[in-house]
């Protein structure tokens, strides 16, 4: 029932190298990647030269700071391709383009109104959105190592299926292959929760911890678990529904149908109801389907000390330490991240509270443990994310990198094993 | 951070491969070992050769069967050293003793006064118990592999420390020196969460699964992780909190002192809450600290369709499938085992009520994933996961298999080596 054969673990590692290089995008000497990954010297010479070999790793000069003989800078070659990722969202189509280092070089975003989607929709607004990035930037698609797509809801990412979306009518979309056909490129299919994760681990704190939960807060809200430095998905890609889990047994009926659900008091919706029952003529309340402008709203009048504004925040704080205290009982992590719209505009103030509320609710031993912080990443760090499933497919390429391994022999492997059993 | 090292593969798919033989006790062929892991046919005759060499599996005869040259055909060598599984509970201590195959060959029970409990009267009762079980089968002490011990309440494992018991006014005791003292043996500590979630690993549902959470369900309740066939153990051990999760907001005073915990409704102290607002002058009220006569009158009169007990069963099952149902929305596993003595008195009335309650709170694609079961292990397998705390020690010993692996040279190696990465 362990799956991990000596290619996955392999790959794992492989992963590990190189998310150094995004957690400080300096040079590094194999000796520091070996120190910072806790692998072995030989280990992490034979991952650098298979990344060498590829094309996403160069030599960059020498370092002879510290004594004795120089030894090879090696740093990410950002020109090897580049990488699309993109952010279905509600109410837009956000495209992305990236260099190998993950540096930003087009965006396009596009209007989606929710009541006219179809797949057929979506998959064009995405073709045109892919198609206005690699024109403004004269990219051959053929520079592209591949297109990672986030769309909200449950998603079955092994047949790149859309099993089931919250916003519109469709069920069992075969999504990755409508867009493989129309973007003729490698298409990684995955949700905004899995995108959020994902970026997290690569480009936020997921760089120096190993059990790292992330909670999206938009609209919808969920929760990602990255467990010993790997993205738990559960047994058919669900885990982490945590807006759905029951917070307050027979309470508010929750746009799920079930009751009392942590998305009906701490999503966007949950917000304007603790509102609505603060300050039932409160003008912010005419503020419909435009999450950016109520949370702003929010925030503003917070920042002026608007008693109903902070009553709201503290209010859903206190839902919000409630829930979040359940995921650090239940999962013991180093790190929990609040991420996406409401964490980035109620921003300083929420998290304060929840930390306040978290103690009610959390043992002593796993409160110790963790540290509740605001994500650092934008919160259009999902098409980022998107954008890091195309990169781990391009690492994962077996006749890429698995014929580079083939070549380089027995020799290499050998050392390799005999190293890392030491 | 990935911090699995060719050492750890190894031991894991030697766990995987033992694993089969407890699954099902008649011998078996390489052929059918890999078949059944799934690991390489190659990998499997290292393993197996590794576990012959250092008298784990014994090879019984050849089978013709299939045709062809009759295969090999292996089994566990049950001599090859005993296990002691010992789990202090609130008011007793059950130490047994088992071959390695975990056939039972002798017990000992010994009652434990609460008000009077200070560590060393433990370690002491746990002593008394170990000679009692050595004494009574003739086991000299050197045919002893390991003890595993399970102690209430937090359990830092690496540094063998019981942290916090929620039964005793007792913090930071060195348990596992202490009894390695007393007992002349190698010592495992951890508590009964983890000994329950292992025995169900090795012994139960998570023979045939690979994402497996277990539901302990006595006077405290938690919950445990099988994930990808590994026992997740969060940052610092603690993780399955799951008895102080928050399942009604502002709800009753649980007795770690937070409001509308899980445990208050669920846990036995809980269910007899329930009974007194149900029942306030019930019979039953009056049974103190007598676990297993509460559950069992209340599950007789249910079975007499009592009333009040029907409806303390029916409530608590709403509570539980709401509880339940957060596991599933954010673990999305495969099986879900409910456990110990709630689980064994209420039984088919109690599960039947929870798997109707746990459609009301939980999304229809985790649901479809899961299955809901009691366990199978009888609700003392505390003590047989206790042990199984000892046989993974002794599986992970690296004198022991390290030197044989190395014995064994580098051909073995290399062999492995090249057939994983085909």
């Amino acid at each position: 029932m362990v799956n991990l054969s000596a290619q996955d673990i392999r790959c794992l590692n492989r992963f590990e190298v190189l998310r150094r290089f995004y957690a400080a995008p300096h040079a590094r000497t194999r000796q520091d990647l070996a120190a910072k990954t806790g692998l072995s010297f030989a280990t992490v010479a034979n991952l650098t030269a298979e990344l060498i070999d590829t094309g996403v790793l160069v030599e960059t000069g020498r370092d002879g700071s510290g004594g004795g003989r120089p030894r090879s800078l090696l740093a990410l070659n950002a020109d090897r391709g580049t990488l699309v990722g993109v952010d279905v969202a509600e109410t837009s189509v956000r495209t992305e383009l990236f260099d190998l280092a993950l540096g930003e070089l087009a965006v396009d975003e596009r209007p989606l109104v929710s009541a006219a989607v179809t797949p057929e929709h979506v998959v064009e607004l995405i073709g045109a959105g892919v198609d206005a990035v690699l024109h403004s930037t004269g990219t051959p698609r053929d520079h592209v190592l591949g297109a990672g797509i986030s769309v909200p809801g449950l998603v079955e990412r092994e047949r790149g299926v859309s099993t089931y979306s919250p916003y519109w009518a469709w069920q069992d979309v075969p999504m990755r292959d409508m867009l493989a056909e129309r973007l003729s490129l490698p298409v990684h299919l995955d949700n905004p929760l899995k995108a959020s994760t994902l970026a997290e681990m690569w480009f936020g704190a997921g760089r120096e911890v190993d059990d790292l939960v992330v909670v999206t807060l938009r609209s919808g809200v969920g929760a990602g678990f990255a467990l010993g430095g790997t993205l738990y998905r559960g047994s058919t890609n669900s885990a982490g529904e945590w807006g759905h889990t029951c917070l307050v047994f027979g309470g508010r009926t929750c746009r799920c149908g079930n009751l009392g659900c942590v998305e009906a008091y701490v999503g966007v919706p949950g917000i304007v109801e603790t509102l609505r029952a603060i300050s039932p003529g409160d003008p912010l309340l005419s503020v419909r389907n435009q999450e950016e402008r109520l949370l702003g709203g929010l925030a503003a009048r917070a920042a002026d000390q608007d008693p109903v504004a902070m009553e709201v925040i503290r209010q859903t704080a206190a839902y919000l330490g409630a829930a979040v205290g359940n995921l650090v009982n239940l999962f013991n992590p180093q790190a929990l991240i609040l991420a996406n719209q409401v964490a980035d505009h109620l921003g300083e103030r929420l998290l304060a509270e929840t930390r306040a509320a978290l103690a009610d609710h959390t043992l002593a031993q796993p409160l110790r443990a963790v540290t509740l912080r605001l994500s650092s990443l934008p919160h259009d760090a999902v098409s980022r994310g998107a954008a890091a499933f195309a990169l781990e497919g391009f690492l994962k390429d077996r006749d890429l990198f698995g014929s580079v391994s083939r070549a380089r022999g027995a020799r290499a492997r050998a050392k390799a094993g005999t190293a890392d059993e030491e």
